[in-house]
């Protein structure tokens, strides 16, 4: 099948000038008018392609080739085109034109290939103030409820936001994913962290996607004068978090190769050059391959914490905000992958764990699942100066037709 | 000479309710009605024990008995009224009420001593933005122009605020301090720490005031996905901040007992859950003893924060924003207060160096100056949790007094 890298490349660029900053990045709010025309492009090169296009009740665009056996399973594949504000033009396009450019590579040589495109409503997160809304609402685990106490900057709350674009709460338990209408899902995604890049690989199978708890904490102290009092006498909040951020630093390398610990938010109080900090809040975000190295990090951090402000006399206080199990990736269809790549010559394809979620996390628990990582220039994403090469995105689409090749669905 | 405690609890208990935030400290911005209603008892308290009150052009209030010749040198003594928002009743206060005390406890047994009262205006940096504003427009380090360019939160400047309180741009150089009319500067004051009180010594000789240097040190990394960007490879702005912050931390106490260092201020961009801190700002603030301690933990602290930063490939900045030198306080009238306290009985009366800065250290390069030091509770300040006991303050008041008995220019 030939895949055509020209046309990926066109329409990567056709959908970033869908944007509400143009020159100034991809802001593509889920729901909004820029948004809308990115998935209307996608939807007539589907449709002229001879694919049918709905929409779920969560919001999720579904493009399938209109000859196939409505009852007979299909593969499939898609991400998102929704980004956060002045992002970039890879991030979540690249799965959904890569899925579309295989559904149009087939059409070309008057095939019909077992494969659905999915664009993922609302992956971000930055829209509605929660990730994966789309995918999360299809497979059910948030409801009609949770996704109406949601609101986007405009006030309008999910439903009201998706009523426009097809989305609807009264149907969405009806319209909830069927995992046996799928064969799995794969979906193709740029790294967002410099490791091919720098390694000089196009592209990888990621095998898993990382387990991650955030957790908020306050260390609480005495405010002083910086002048009038003695360092012995101190209860500084800020050289306690100091200790704890190193820490931090320094835990996830010991737990594992790719254990990433990061504090992100700090607030100081009162915050004056001369005086002694009272109140100090940071944030931890902490990811692991295994839901083990997760726990052992999660130990060493709050020991270390705890250490840090009893040396200080500090009061401690870390509340975990947020726990997501590490996802194991369906161990079948990486098989089926990394056979694919050996058909297609691809000598030693790299294998990985994405740090970063995305839908396939999502939907693994349901559909067996892999993902396909894409090398990103320099791992700069979220940003307008992430860039993926054409080469790259060709090569992880021929990858995915050829993982997809010679389904029993497939028809000729 | 019978000092009096209970006028000297009087005293600061009536100023204290010279406040705009009655309930919450002590809020007397420099020529604020709180403020002159506070000069203004004080004022009323000096002539009725025989004094005469004149307004100095920086704003400085001057009380001297009127039986004194007005060409002989008398003593120097007092402090300053003005407070932080919601400080306590006891920063500056004390040194004022001492001095004015000795004047009334003269004039109790008919006597008239060689001493003037001094109430310094804005010491505290909070009205203006900057401190010691009336000492040092006295002894002429600040020029009129320099304090017109100064405003308060009513966008009135220096001279146009203190216009209504006897303050004039035009007299400031004719009104400068003339050393030879002063036989020295002795200023009471809480200690602001926690020294006194945690040894249970009710007052101190402070024989200097540590040197300080300010710095504001800016960090510069990438943002990147805290998911996807691995251990190695990030230059993560907050990691580097918290080791060089935590040298700054020990890099005080390597230098010497009485160094001090703090990291007060910080700012994190972009401050999110998710993403590496790319720009972290900080604020150093360094205090020592002598000019040579401050350099050498000059010179640690900024190889500190260049190997924190060059282990994270971070680009980094350290500009100093402040350096006061240390000042030495007079020996020979150290020496006079040392005598005094033997003839008092004190044993052993300790000695100390100021890590805060007080009107005192304006005046030392031209007359000669010493302070007292009066236990704070816990060493808590600028809190309206604020204490000292009126005994130490009676005790610091009975040493000011008999330090400058027997003074050649004492009548009686």
């Amino acid at each position: 099948m030939a895949v055509n890298a020209e046309r990926l490349a066109a329409d990567i660029a056709r959908i970033a000038r869908c944007t509400r900053s143009p020159g100034a990045g991809a802001s593509r709010p889920t729901f909004s008018p820029a948004w809308r025309e990115a998935c209307d492009h996608v939807v007539a090169e589907a449709i002229a392609a001879g694919c049918r296009s709905s929409t779920d009740a969560a919001g999720n665009i579904h493009l399938r080739p209109a000859a196939l056996d409505p009852a007979a399973p299909v593969w499939l594949a898609g991400s998102h085109l929704d980004s956060v504000p002045h992002g970039g033009d890879f991030d979540g396009v690249v799965g959904v034109v890569a899925a579309l450019e295989c559904l149009r590579a087939a059409h070309d040589e008057g095939r019909t290939i077992p494969l659905e495109t999915i664009i993922f409503a609302e992956e971000e997160g930055t829209t509605f103030g929660l990730g994966m809304l789309g995918s999360r609402g299809w497979v059910g685990t948030l409801d009609a409820a949770a996704l109406a106490g949601l609101r986007n900057a405009d006030m309008e709350n999910y439903w009201e936001a998706g009523a426009r674009h097809g989305a609807m709460a009264t149907r969405l338990v009806a319209e909830r994913l069927d995992p046996a209408r799928y064969l799995g899902f794969l979906e193709a995604h740029i790294e967002q962290g410099p490791g091919l890049w720098a390694a000089e690989e196009p592209l990888a199978l990621v095998t898993g996607i990382a387990g991650r708890r955030q957790y908020a904490v306050t260390l609480t102290g005495v405010a002083n004068h910086a002048g009038s009092t003695s360092m012995q006498d101190r209860r500084d909040a800020l050289a306690g978090a100091a200790e704890a951020i190193s820490a931090v630093e320094s835990i996830a390398g010991q737990v594992g190769p790719r254990v990433v610990a990061t504090v992100g938010r700090l607030t100081v109080q009162p915050c004056a050059v001369n005086v002694i900090p009272a109140v100090v809040t940071f944030t931890i975000d902490l990811r692991a391959p295994s839901d083990a190295e997760v726990s052992r990090a999660d130990g060493l951090i709050r020991a270390a914490v705890m250490a840090a402000a009893a040396r200080r006399r500090l009061e401690a206080e870390i509340e975990e905000t947020e726990r997501l199990p590490a996802v194991a990736l369906d161990a079948a269809l990486a098989e089926r992958v990394r056979e694919a790549a050996a058909r297609q010559g691809i000598a030693a394809l790299p294998e990985t764990v994405s740090g970063a979620l995305h839908d396939a996390a999502i939907l693994a628990p349901f559909v067996p699942t892999v993902m396909l990582f894409v090398a990103s220039r320099d791992g700069i994403s979220h940003n307008p100066r992430e860039f993926s090469r054409t080469a790259d995105i060709a090569a992880a689409t021929r990858l995915l037709a050829e993982t997809i090749r010679g389904t029993p669905a497939e028809t000729h």
